[in-house]
């Protein structure tokens, strides 16, 4: 089945592993017969800002509120047309590759200013005028799957449940639950190399022969199985429901099976002891 | 007794409660007889993305390294004058806040973008050529305080330890351990004010009244107990050892005591059936 894929990365750098993935992904992609869309959001110099100049047209020329101006220029065709662009190509993709180095324990500013701006209210939050109503799960991006490839220039076991760093899931949660998962995607497991920048030759040609081989099955993948807000498990729209995961708090009460070997059951207070 | 404090902070929007908040700041800092230092981002114009022009004269014209640049522009005085002001201007401080309103579960862009350039090899990480021995309680930083101040839009129930969107602590991992703890500063829990659309104006009064009596303690604070990567507790630098916290995993297990009523115990096999 032809379908189109959007590959957005962050790195200006043509022989970094960044961009060889995305390279890869092109040629994968393509050679299966996808139609393949990208933002290099280096070379197309993107402005990582939100300001006042993303609202050529305002709404309230005394006062810069950012939801009320995102709101009226999406609304009104008046926004400008980089975001606009971007906009169109998330609603022509089936799937959403996001190919970045991990940068300070986080995405670039770059690409978190890309979904700063393309996320308008009304796009990317407020979606039909609902509030916070279609959210997690639902969307304007319902429906359409988003991967994570992160470059990690840290070794595994910093990254591991008990590593230094913190766990990689954990770090990169508000990515994936709150900017992928929040406007509808289902998002799946975060591709990670580690130790990019200590690679052999060899080790490269492995990691790019693993990274087409999970590509061919992206659309077989089981997502992590976030919760969606209107499924049940949060009654009021904002809370986990008692007798969800009761015994749970954090992150990981967010996931309806355990994907990880780490989920976080709540400390009783004897156990706290 | 009379310190230096560094505000950096990132809202464009003179109402805001953000800028509301730093400039409430300011004056009661400089009340208590300390000197005050700023970073408003979005004056400064400051650039947000880390690329090829930080590095006018380059160690290999040929291959954009950021890791290798930055260290080679740091060590020889080669970095762009806004960098090294910065540098400065933390070096000269003793505590240094953030101000910030939380978009996408993150801190803007324009403040990621702050900490990616600024943070040079040699002087965020990579302290006296030491790899990365010298980090997560050690570092150029050591020993200032460091503050976020988040200017949240959702409501707090939204952010408890329950709520959909994750615990506001976990969110902010990346940046309190990743960002502050890791060059060495003592990270103070986070000042969050949540709902910022919504208060009224007797709210905001009551908000920046407890802000200020906030900062006339900063120094007497006890900040979050994160674990020094030298203190022992991680013996190989890179995984905590055996018999520290042996039943917990992920962020919180990084944490000396619990500060929160939610630390997170791993999962035994029999729990998790």
């Amino acid at each position: 089945m032809r379908r189109t894929l959007l590959l957005v990365y962050a790195q200006p750098e043509p022989s970094s592993l960044t961009r060889s993935f995305a390279a890869a992904a092109v040629e994968t992609l393509t050679a299966q017969g996808h139609q393949v869309l990208q933002s290099d959001l280096y070379a197309m110099r993107w402005k990582a800002v939100l300001d006042a100049d993303d609202f050529p047209a305002r709404a309230d020329p005394a006062r810069l509120s950012f939801i009320d101006e995102s709101g009226h220029a999406y609304a009104n065709g008046a926004q400008t047309p980089d975001v606009a662009e971007e906009q169109r190509k998330l609603l022509a993709a089936d799937a959403v590759i996001f190919l970045f180095p991990l940068w300070w324990y986080g995405i670039p500013a770059i690409l978190k200013g890309w979904f700063e701006r393309v996320y308008a209210y009304g796009f990317g939050y407020g979606y039909q005028n609902q509030g916070n109503r279609l959210r997690y799960g639902d969307g304007a991006l319902k429906g359409k799957r988003a991967l994570l490839a992160a470059m990690v220039g840290g070794g595994e076991r910093d990254y591991g449940p008990r590593g230094i760093n913190g766990p990689l899931q954990e770090l990169l949660f508000p990515v994936t639950h709150g900017c992928l998962f929040y406007p509808g995607m289902d998002v799946l497991p975060t591709h990670a190399v580690y130790g990019v920048n200590q690679l052999s030759r060899e080790q490269i040609a492995d990691q790019l022969h693993a990274w087409r081989k999970r590509l061919a099955g992206l659309f077989d993948e089981t997502p992590i199985p976030f919760r969606r807000q209107n499924g049940g498990d949060y009654p009021d729209g904002h809370q986990l429901a008692g007798h969800i995961a009761p015994d749970m708090e954090g992150i990981w009460a967010h996931l309806a099976a355990p994907s990880s070997p780490t989920p976080r059951p709540a400390m009783t207070e004897a156990a706290a002891q």
